[in-house]
């Protein structure tokens, strides 16, 4: 894939990202594209819809398997905001999904290359091409520009207590 | 948890496993419980979805997540007739569930003893206790049963394509 196609598809996750932000979740966006058609998408529901398995992948992942009406992502790409976490690696190999494009590394989770590969792991019957990288000064912009707001809320209610 | 209940909560998640045997799905069934209350309940469903996240331990998890209105499944248990794969792992961590028993291991994707132990990995912010080998006859001997069944309409399907 060229880059800019590939960066291009990233700007949409980050838009996924931005709409999770907006609803006061941790801004991950995810995008599934198959044949340069957009098949899936996903952002962080995980909060709003008090759901521990609604990352922004696993979302997008279930999106294209109701798009193309099949379990088999294959020739799919993934892009996403944030290194994959073994929940959504393992989603990405079940799905066999054909590669992986991700922007910031996820030093608390990441099974994309930071603590582990899963999904180059010849042990599994599916193994992806892993891009790390992509766009990941605007992705970690995002993050921190989200918990930069959330400890200041935090910091005005502890005043206005201390007040109170 | 006494042997008692937790042979008894594990014929559920062989029950559950059975219904997927009913649907032509490769059975493993799953079963979420939370002081003393089943809270969620799973079977693969895969093939009628047409998702490749529908395991029965998400499906469970995901069944758990709504009935306790929480995405925080903690002290929670998963009772799963097979060795979770890593998605189920993650998602296994990613809701904080306390334990988990599985019958059979998965020499194909096992991830909670088998390839690793994603359970038990400290550099995840979350550890569950690991219990395997729970009634792993029962449910390796649904699972063959079922492959045998397959088999054996293939090998007559074969035989009336070669009559026809």
């Amino acid at each position: 894939m060229e880059q800019i196609e590939i960066e291009t598809y990233m700007q949409m996750a980050l838009a996924e990202a931005q709409q999770a932000a907006a609803l006061g979740e941790v801004p991950i966006g995810a995008i599934v594209v198959k044949n340069g058609r957009v098949i899936g998408r996903g952002h962080n529901l995980r909060e709003q819809a008090q759901d521990a398995t609604a990352h922004a992948e696993l979302l997008a992942i279930q999106d294209a398997c109701r798009t193309i009406k099949s379990w088999r992502l294959e020739e799919a790409a993934l892009f996403v905001t944030l290194e994959p976490c073994p929940m959504c690696s393992g989603a990405i190999i079940n799905a066999r999904i054909g590669a992986v494009y991700y922007g910031a590394s996820d030093p608390k989770a990441g099974t994309a290359g930071t603590f582990m590969n899963l999904l180059t792991d010849t042990r599994f019957n599916h193994q992806a091409a892993v891009y790390p990288g992509i766009l990941a000064t605007e992705s970690q912009a995002q993050l921190r520009a989200f918990f930069r707001a959330i400890r200041a809320k935090q910091k005005a209610a502890k005043k206005l207590r201390q007040q109170g």
